[in-house]
């Protein structure tokens, strides 16, 4: 595990249990609802990414249901930004705009409205965790068909080993936590 | 309509759109999307939110699988707690304590870690919607399962015509926004 923006990270980094052979057997699942537990330890994760983002412009953040919202809500609050919400199928109930993706382990669809993103607004991607990158990826296929631009992708955990950033090339990514064996 | 804490919410409420016969005939669904998306209304829905419950005691936060994380994790944010994730089965990795309940539309469980609520702990139950209280009745049921207290059930909007707040007393409900009207 190595740290990309300061040192404080590692009292947050103390918050998040590695559980194996979760949700099946060879993956090392990194669980960060202790993290999201502790008062002092989602504030300091939210300051964190804020800080990694600080010199990025952006109008909007968008993030994918269910645990993606939570950073990424939390984010748009301490930014003062809006957040779309990239939902399941069939849970938007307005006109919606689809991308399909390849999960760690499986597919699925991702929705948004389709007033969500303005054309021509620059919109920050972001996601608890960074691993193979298909949901980030499905973000930014929504943004670029609505017209918008990815001004950066922001995680709080990336598994490195997994290559999640080469897939969302050439967009900026930052992430504050990176695990880059397999095995840890 | 009404409104329950000041006049700042009417400018909260312009940014919630009725969505008729949402998920199904006769359902008028509460759209919020376009509050979240706004970076001016989704910060002044917390901030009123968290005035609201500013004479509540409580160690932690507690909402529903997905849009119930969307205010929760910011409500976390704002007041410096921790926050439980309450989830849909199979998502969460370690032992689970479960509760079972009924939706305005069908039946759904939600499960926590076990160790996620604190024996004596203080819980402030927390959704973005009261509708019949059946998902914030579960989460109150899974705070008394894990020997905490549910300190206040706080949620932006409630449909008072379906009486959720009869099926949460004893405890005490807050709400922001209220939609008296079935057909409103």
């Amino acid at each position: 595990m190595s740290l990309n923006v300061s040192g404080s990270l590692r009292e947050i980094e103390r918050y998040i249990k590695t559980v194996p052979d979760f949700p099946r057997a060879g993956i090392s699942f990194k669980d960060i609802t202790p993290l999201i537990e502790s008062g002092q330890a989602l504030h300091a994760a939210v300051d964190a990414l804020a800080k990694a983002v600080e010199s990025v412009e952006f109008d909007r953040i968008i993030s994918a249901e269910a645990r993606g919202f939570v950073l990424g809500t939390a984010l748009a609050y301490r930014t003062r930004k809006g957040l779309i919400l990239a939902r399941k199928p069939n849970k938007l109930p307005r006109a919606r705009i689809s991308a399909t993706y390849d999960l760690e382990y499986g597919t699925d669809v991702l929705e948004v409205h389709a007033d969500a993103i303005p054309p021509g607004s620059r919109i920050l991607v972001t996601d608890d965790l960074l691993a193979t990158g298909g949901t980030a990826r499905a973000m930014c296929e929504l943004v670029e068909k609505a017209g918008g631009t990815v001004a950066c992708a922001a995680f709080l955990i990336e598994l490195s080993y997994l290559e999640g950033r080469q897939r969302l090339a050439p967009y900026p990514v930052v992430s504050l936590l990176d695990y880059n064996d397999p095995n840890a």
